[in-house]
């Protein structure tokens, strides 16, 4: 017998997973939830039939949405992180000793269950005590909060469904007033390649950049999404992300990673021509 | 009706293009050639059923291999480049006025001869009289060759079949002695992501740096790879791939690229962790 889990990225594109079988698969107030054990990518976590994360590739996600502002902003104590109910942003940030407190906003409490179940080499950070989880929207747990977070990780599903609120630019005008006078937000911003999904990066960039002083495009490669070429947005009251990247100060902290690095950092920032235009054109 | 290619990049992962018609497929003397034509990538080629290059998205591969030895040796004019039958990296090179001889080693003239029907936009630098079509294994025409060429391109399928050759010891070593004593080899060099490949990337690596004093990975995004995450090497007897970037001199070329910037050349060799270590393991 095969087995196959399958992702249209596009109408015609599709990307298969042999699965050795599914773990665990049902409806929740918000959206389907799937995991499925497989040779290639370990354990995997699926939304509404996309993909979420993959014990093998998601480090590369969880480092490059956290490192990098916790790179560049030298004081980060408090932190929002919404979504992100799998945990993997959360582990990263807790192996910084001056995080005193983190509040994850995720909507749905069915995605963290099945996480620490499934995934608890992902989800292990959840339990920590500077950790607090409140299961409500991301956009209405901002709502009305001010001057409150050094840093807001919105690690959101994609722009449909669920997610949707977490693109708006009341969402975006929201975690400008959540953040302190020298805060960082950063996002997940889908992928610059297929046009769908270049045109939600494009949206959101232009969203952001109507609220943040300091908004740029950062990157990474990752195998399971779409055209393994994923954006994320940088947006950001003070600091750039490249001027104020202080190498020395994030290398003595001697974390060990697997695809950050303070050089990735600004490597991860030189976008392609093309991606630069779509970005040029909405500024 | 619904047609699909499909390419293993695993045993246990997929990547399919919906089709709309197989345009050619003939067994020539060394491999199966097919070409189709599809809505998302256009008109597409594969050998031996791998996706060699697709129309919407091989302005990547080929601007990456050919403008980042360009951009970093000041005066190349002879180059040679290996494989590469369907033109891309030629129609590149002939772009720099410098450029005034280019020999190209394909061993399959049936490539050639499909490219220049189906692939016009990518073939069309082939008639150019500055270049110079050699049907021939690639081993075999630059084995004996001394102090030749300013720039070797070796534009491989991958180190199974008929371009296993070309990933040899020997091989590099004669690419050595057939380059000038400040002479660049670029080589496609498979992807770092999954373990096979990663593999083949350390094995050539490896032998590169036998032959080579200065020899390092870069990496570009292309979406129609395995992983998404292609790796390139460059290996050289003088230049250094970032010291000796000139980015001035390059934009004054004002050649216009999609991908290729001089930003995007430093940030592609600032390899993930994981990558370093893999590369740092074989040198």
């Amino acid at each position: 017998m095969e087995l196959w889990y399958s992702e249209m990225h596009t109408p015609n594109v599709k990307l298969s997973i042999r699965v050795n079988r599914q773990l665990f698969s049902q409806q929740s107030e918000y959206q389907r939830i799937d995991v499925f054990q497989s040779e290639q990518f370990g354990c995997f976590l699926t939304l509404d039939g996309a993909m979420m994360l993959t014990e093998k590739d998601e480090f590369i996600y969880h480092e490059m949405i956290s490192h990098v502002p916790m790179a560049v902003h030298p004081n980060i104590r408090r932190v929002l992180v919404i979504g992100g109910g799998d945990g993997g942003a959360v582990r990263e940030l807790l192996r910084y000793p001056g995080v005193s407190h983190i509040d994850l906003a995720e909507i749905d409490p069915l995605v963290v269950e099945v996480c620490r179940q499934y995934l608890p080499q992902v989800s292990c950070g959840l339990d920590d005590p500077r950790v607090h989880i409140h299961y409500e929207d991301g956009l209405k747990y901002v709502r009305g909060k001010e001057d409150e977070y050094d840093l807001i990780i919105v690690d959101s599903t994609d722009p449909f469904g669920p997610g949707e609120n977490l693109f708006t630019k009341e969402f975006y005008g929201s975690c400008y007033k959540a953040l302190k006078a020298d805060g960082i937000m950063v996002n997940q911003q889908e992928s610059p390649y297929y046009e769908e999904d270049a045109i939600a990066m494009q949206r959101a960039h232009k969203r952001i950049v109507q609220s943040f002083p300091i908004s740029r495009i950062y990157q990474a490669h990752i195998p399971t999404y779409p055209s393994g070429h994923w954006a994320f947005g940088f947006a950001s009251k003070r600091y750039h992300p490249l001027k104020d990247l202080d190498d020395r100060a994030w290398e003595q902290l001697h974390l060990q990673t697997r695809y950050y690095t303070t050089k990735v950092h600004r490597g991860a920032f030189a976008l392609p021509a093309y991606v630069e235009e779509l970005v040029r054109d909405v500024e």
